[in-house]
C-alpha cells in the first residue's frame, strides 16, 4: 500500500484546516481508491511522525510526503529531514519519500496567478 | 492606477521568495500592464505596509492585496486588518481591498490536487 500524507504547517484555528481537507476531497475524487491523510507541523493532529507511525501500523510499504507549502522554507528544508529519519529508524520496512512542496510546481503557480487576475 | 499586491508570510531564507517572484511573473505574463508588487508579513521585505504607502506615493488610488496562503488563519484574520486600518488613517484617498486566501480558491484547490496525483 502507498499512502499519500498532505502535510502542512497546522494553525490554532480549527478553520485554517479546511482547503486542506477540501484538497484531500478534491484528490480523492480524481483517485477514490487512493490513501490520502494529512498531517501538520504544529498545533493541529496527527502531527506526520504520528501519521507515519499510523500508515506503517496499518502496513503501508510507502509513504508519500507532499508538503502543502507554498516554498521550501527552513521548516521543509530543515524540520522535515530530521522527522523522516527517526521514522526510518522506527520503520525500516517503510519507504519514505519526500516530494517538492506543492507551492513550487509550475501548475499550481499559473492556477494562482489566474486566480489572482480573475477578480482583478 | 490599481495596485496589486501579493502579500505572503515571509522567511528568513531567501530562497522562500522564489515561488512567489515566480507567481509575480505568471501574474505579468498574462497581464504586462499591471502593477504587480510583493510584500511580506515578516522576514523579508517590505512589509505590506511600506508596499502599501509605495504605491499611495507613487499615485495608486486602489491597492487589491491578495494573501498568498494557503487558508486564512491568524495571520490574515488578526494581523492584517490592523495592518490595513493603519495604512487607511495614513492614506484615505487609497482604496484598500482585502481579497480572500489564494489556497481557499477552488481552481487553486484543484491545481494541487492534480499535482498531488501526477507523480503518486
Amino acid at each position: 500500500m502507498n499512502s499519500i500524507i498532505l502535510f502542512a504547517h497546522g494553525a490554532r484555528d480549527p478553520e485554517w484546516a479546511r482547503p486542506l481537507q477540501r484538497l484531500r476531497d478534491s484528490v480523492l475524487a480524481q483517485a477514490p481508491a487512493a490513501d490520502v491523510r494529512l498531517a501538520f507541523l504544529e498545533f493541529m493532529s496527527p502531527t506526520l511522525a504520528e501519521a507515519l507511525d499510523a500508515v506503517a501500523l496499518e502496513g503501508a510499504t510507502r509513504a508519500e510526503i507532499v508538503p502543502v507549502f507554498l516554498a521550501q522554507g527552513g521548516h521543509v528544508k530543515r524540520d522535515v529531514p530530521l522527522i523522516l529519519q527517526a521514522a526510518r529508524e522506527r520503520h525500516p520496512s517503510l519507504e519514505i519519500v519526500l516530494r517538492d512542496a506543492l507551492g513550487e510546481s509550475q501548475a499550481v503557480i499559473e492556477a494562482m496567478a489566474i486566480c489572482v487576475l480573475a477578480r482583478a
